[in-house]
């Protein structure tokens, strides 16, 4: 049998990992798309091909979790320290062909808004593909029940909800409106589950003695700040019936409830974070204030036995996506990290409640993961992919497109070395792409680096030079469909059900 | 050796039981206080003698959570059926010769005004011993620390907060400043944990489409309501290091977050009702609107192995006190249940949002604990003791005046039959001393009944003639210390530590 | 470019299913296996294609558990209702294209004697590939260590072992020389858990009052006696840190026990059946002996909840595969279940000691989780392929020739319809392949069958006609490599270590 | 009124403790009993009078597990330390007044025998009073049928098994027929619970690799080696629905199924002792083969956070009694500890194998446990009393004859004195006075001393100069009832049941 085909791009040599495989084959690849899966394809003609020499064809990563362009502490006059080209360039370095960002809605002003300014700032400026989350923080009727279905429709599926910040938190009432219209709706809910009350509280107390070092940042959130407001939310959903997703999850006894919950199958995911399982609290102990450096929410936590754990929770399954949560400020910078010294009224270790919360990492979550979750023998690559790539595609709507390899696939590749021929090397912030002045992870070993970025069929890191080789606007926005992982269940309503479950049944029954 | 001692009472020929042990002994009381135990002790005059004809004799039952003369839902136009006399005419009659009941904290007023209320409404009129926790509604600053030390000298050293009703709820910030304060003067805190947002949410729903009968009382507060907010206030408690009694739990999940923190050795404790060991949800669904007598919250729940996991817990050693939680409201009254009629726009299932929440019990507890617990076998008497007298009186700081049968403790008895001559029976409401027109546990099988109760050394209810023997104003306020139950114990505190802590070690070091 | 291929079959119009993947793309074969996946192949000349018409492609079912002519109570007289040809008729009939039965070794005996006899059996009978696992009764040192590294290297990389039936059952001491041995050389250790002694002393009980009726074979094997074994195997597996896999695995108690030992990331696999997630215990009560049909070990569980939580655990991933466990024996035959009637001394109602176990299933097994599991909404295809294919291929060392569909795969495949194109039907004896007189489906739904079954290629199972299309010896033996699933990990051993460890961790030193 | 008594000791000023009260009250005592308690008792003539000086009065101590001239290595050629008379005023000099010592069965012998000859020891030789539990190593039918319920008559009510130790184990199926004659009999069962294969198991391969330290007498028997014996027994005695005693419970695994056994209101008893509270691992690993001193079984465990968690099980419920497991082997003698050199083929660091296991300890039980439990806070006096006294002589049945100081009870009593008054000295092996010529808390700090101990109403120990003041003799053997902690409970047996339950409700049918 002879076959005409018209092929833009073949991989050779490479071993293709799915979430469940991995298969020593070429791709072939036209129009931005993948087209077969053959090993030893003859290549007649004049085709690109690029050797991936034995190594890992793995999907583009997806990253779900980032932050570009906009200020979690506007009040305090902090910037970001990226725009959209700068972290999306950062992100493609890094192996990740996807990323999702947060609009943020502005109390009193509607979501469409802001996924409109956010729209504006991203077009024509963003390197890898995208898409939006909205940040509710006013889930009026109108806002739930008009505007989301429409958003939906635009293709953004997803939102998040915050349990704690002034800014941005909802109470259980505002969740529960929240969640009750995710479910009608097909939308995927993160929530950052931490309790504002005792967050408040405690630093009050810590301000009242003087201590606000960075590492009180760490203080004034413990544990159980956070595995209260899981077992809330669990709660909240569990009683309404909707799926949800916890992200940067830290602490073991939310991962404990969490895991509990899916035991029973309850459709509740976890989401945790490069820095969870590599750093410790001992980050914002640093000396010079630059524990500052380190601050984030949930904050690190204290030992490498909670670290531990987050491994375990990671590997065994209750974690369902590895997010790099991106949220850069600079370092030496007045609208960045010093804000925490400058607005300290002279206090030489700094004042944590003016420090912009976040860390960089959208381009180094690949190279981390890879690192000590593959190389190590943490986790098999398959399992990378799944956390890194396929479980975010399905989780927010974008799969099959994006998140792994078949014929249909957006031609999204990242190219790792086979074991023999890693290269190991230390991140350096010199080396980066982002705009960002520092980088958490300074220092630390890594076993090998993406070879090359593939974004639907062109390379767009080429790691030979360390360079990006896309112009800024080749990204395109993402539209996304309903989440492919969660599925209802009832449970505790017995003889009460939301109307709108009482209304499908009854149009169920008229159908038949 | 030859003693001269003067005894006003001798009760012979009873099995006295303590929380730890049973003995065959006569017990000499003298000026409402025990003397002397002694086996076969020589009556040799006119001292008064009664015969306990090889019954058991138990401390006189403490109940420390009954609600007298306070409305709950005073905005309903709602009225308590009892009054102090009748309240406490009613405990004596079931064996319980201490009452703890509620002064409720008016928003904006003080804690000391609402005692002041309630002394004038108890001074005078009581048949039992009695005291008052406060209901905290505005823990101020003023409130914490400048009148809380001010009750606990007057006596007072519990207070009882609420996660639930609009009227009473504290937020999570007030439940803290409230167990700060509580733990630094050594008060006990009871807590009603049921999650307030979520109530409404489920009842707004439910009016939307017309379920307010009172089954859906039941099904606007589903366990996980309850164990959620359990689970929060834990872990505030944990957090503050503060011991916590969480009150008339009901939810098998309530129940396993209390036993997991008591085996880590956290001072939590836990109180249950009868009727959340003898009733179901069933109850609420009697017709002709019968079901609003059932009403109470957290309400009945729905099925017997809910009911069977109560007795585990009560049995295992995670409850610490049973009480009656008494709240009565009539049943053929326009200020009684019938409110849920009236106020429902002519349903004629009513409205469960205009019922009366609470039960009478305060005179079955005692017969009821002792007939299905000790009759029964699921607990010796040693057990029923410490379940409903001692542990109260531990932990609400009047031991060992009462709670227990010891040479110095008041002369507080009950005397129940032998189990070969125990006189089976049926509640009635009829044969009860309330003013309440109705029981939940109307035609309940009793095996006993309380032969007599003995307060201070004199028979105030006499169950030969069911009647109670004592005028009203015979019953003392009783002035209570610190609980001997709870012992503080730090955890997650880490590198932050409450100030008083602090303050606290460098004054012991300072001692040094 | 033009390609020149030679294909020997295209499948088109299907929807390819892996363990993570669903894709609609076409599969070209040559030479029984997978070329190339692409959607839309132009098919230019006469290659022989089969339209999947929109339904789903899976790999062929790998049966990893099955009992070929081999006589698990061969003392009794029992036979096997299946020679090898009539097994794997009935297997291809049902989807599966590979199964992996048992080779027993005798006591005193070598484990390569039984392959060599189980050969003898296969060679040129089978329909389906196949492969064994050797039943191991005897683990000398001898065994263990010389000739267990044969088979290995013979491609035989598993074995079974018994905590129960005298003629089969190991201690704990040879259950640790047996473990010891497998992670030594990276075999896959089945077991059968339940308590030899509990069951022995409670047959004797039983008999002794004369309860030997189907339903006891039931009472003497309770759901504690399979968690009591599990437990006690996981914890030798822990000390010796080798993986294990648990078979028809039925108790809630044992999952929680696998489940715990899961989330620390202990290499610990679950097996369940069918039947444990469709029947019930009563199926041993039913009339006229017609019990003795559902006697199998593990017993069928009492009540649906057990069932339910079979469920719960087989979709939240502690269950690693599927599989059937088919061990027949006829009804209606003196060497089959009538044994339990003609050696019952008269009883009517037959004794359950002299009824051989097992339940026929290798045909069933398939349809029936594609229609409860995925027809029912409680699993996606993926999750059905994952515990029906690619984790019994992984496990046992034949991935990815077989479990999956990927370019170098062997062309095994079901053909399955799409949802809107399902056929329902009834299971009922006579339209299986088996040579057993009975099905203990009998009757039960199913929403689908296969539309055919493909194995390298072929056709050998057409659902349209109900036939199986391939003479027998077209099945192949199927040599196998080490478990791709299991990772070793260091727990307790503190200061000791096995030897090899030791030896292993010498050799990395000498080679650095 | 004028009464005329006559007693022999009064004990003034004391505060006496039982289990529930602290109470500050004088003791009457007469022939050895409790006669009256009285607060200010008037002693009006030359009745003898002890001044407690404010201190408390405790019940004597029970220690209801000691080795008494027993020698469980026989074939080593060990010899127990103590004698009757040695371990016995070793005993009172630490405040116990009872112990319970065991009567070994040789196999093939019979249970009286055993009793015959330890009672030939006993009898004459204690100075404390004493009992017996039979270590069944043969439970024959005629064992358990016929002698066990005669030795019930005269007193002996229960037995110890073992599962591990070639001497004594008994088989899954002997521990049935134990479990389920000590049901019918109403006799309490004790457990040691270890993994006899796979200490046998480790200990070879330790021997092959020439680990024979003292320390690696740990290493053969790590925890979870207890903890799987600990869930076997225990779901024998589930499924035989008999009451059971796990002694010298260490590791946390064990606690934690215990604990959960207990949860669900299962009879499930657990005790350990003041090495697993206070030693670790370390003790094993002293130089100059001094770790044989520490070696015991279960072996002490590794850490400070295993040790921890024997607290917090023994402070919150889960640990019923506190006994010693006095094991006194002498140190620097041939018979004893030094047996692991002199048998040890000349290795200088010794043969754990041939070290007699075991640690004396029955006379500082009782100060440490005041000292590290009471006076460090960790727990009440009452709780003191409950683990140390009264639970112990309820689960025995020798309750209330010992265990609690009311009108009736046997006078035994130990003064310790008034926080204020604590004498604080540390624990050397001159002050004890057991033969043993060592003791593990060598150098350990104790709060307080018994001031003295009092035995029938006779001091037998005088803290102010050291001194046992009794004869040998002077302790009696104790006939004891049944216990009065357990209750059975029916589990699993669904329609099978034991033989004698059936009989028993034929026979109440029969009855009514």
């Amino acid at each position: 049998m002879s076959l005409k085909l018209d092929f833009d791009l073949v991989v050779k040599n490479g071993v293709v990992v799915t979430a469940a495989d991995e298969v020593a084959c070429d791709i072939a690849v036209k129009d931005g798309k993948v087209v077969l899966l053959m090993a030893n394809l003859p290549v007649t003609d004049g085709c690109k091909v690029i050797d991936a020499e034995g190594g890992y064809v793995t999907p583009g990563l997806v990253d779900s979790h980032v932050h570009i362009a906009q200020s979690a502490a506007k009040s305090l006059g902090a910037k970001s320290a990226d725009d959209w080209t700068t972290a999306t360039r950062s992100a493609v370095a890094g192996g990740t062909t996807t990323v999702i960002a947060f609009a943020v809605q502005n109390r009193g002003t509607s979501m469409q808004a802001a996924v409109d300014a956010y729209h504006e700032l991203a077009t024509g400026n963003a390197v890898a593909d995208y898409s939006f989350h909205v940040i509710v923080t006013d889930p009026s009727e109108e806002q739930m029940h008009v505007e989301l279905p429409k958003l939906v429709a635009d293709g953004i599926t997803s939102v998040k909800i915050y349990s704690t910040y002034p800014a941005l938190q909802l109470s259980d009432s505002q969740i529960m409106d929240c969640l009750f219209a995710a479910r009608k709706y097909g939308v995927t809910v993160m929530v950052h589950a931490e309790n504002a009350d005792m967050i408040a509280w405690m630093t009050k107390d810590l301000a009242a003695r003087g201590m606000l070092a960075p590492i009180h940042h760490g203080t004034s959130r413990p544990p159980i700040v956070e595995s209260e407001a899981t077992n809330r939310v669990l709660a909240i959903s569990e009683l309404l019936d909707c799926p949800v997703l916890f992200v940067h999850v830290s602490a073991p006894d939310a991962f404990k409830v969490i895991r509990a919950a899916q035991s029973r199958l309850l459709s509740v995911f976890a989401e945790t974070c490069p820095h969870y399982l590599l750093l410790t609290a001992d980050e914002m102990r640093r000396p010079n204030f630059e524990g500052a450096k380190a601050c984030c929410a949930p904050p690190l936590r204290e030992n490498s036995e909670d670290r531990e754990r987050v491994w375990e929770n990671t590997v065994n399954g209750t974690v369902t996506v590895l997010s790099s949560d991106h949220a850069p400020t600079k370092w030496n910078d007045p609208h960045g990290k010093q804000l925490g010294l400058t607005k300290a009224s002279g206090r030489p270790d700094g004042d944590f409640r003016a420090i912009p919360n976040g860390l960089p990492g959208v381009e180094t979550r690949g190279p981390l993961m890879w690192s000590e979750g593959v190389c190590k023998g943490r986790m098999s690559p398959s399992k990378f992919v799944e956390l890194n790539c396929t479980n975010a595609a399905k989780l927010y709507g974008c799969y099959p497109a994006k998140g792994t390899i078949q014929p249909g696939s957006d031609a999204d590749f990242v190219i790792w070395r086979k074991p023999s021929a890693r290269r190991p090397s230390k991140v350096t912030v010199d080396k980066l792409h982002s705009a960002c002045d520092y980088t958490p992870f300074e220092g630390h070993d890594v076993q090998d680096w993406p070879v090359m970025t593939i974004l639907r069929g062109k390379v767009v890191y080429d790691g030979s030079t360390n360079e990006v080789t896309a112009e800024k606007g080749y990204g395109r926005f993402l539209k996304r469909g309903k989440s492919s992982l969660a599925g209802p269940r009832n449970r505790w309503l017995s003889e009460w059900r939301p109307q709108y479950v009482e209304e499908q049944e009854a149009a169920e029954r008229a159908a038949q």
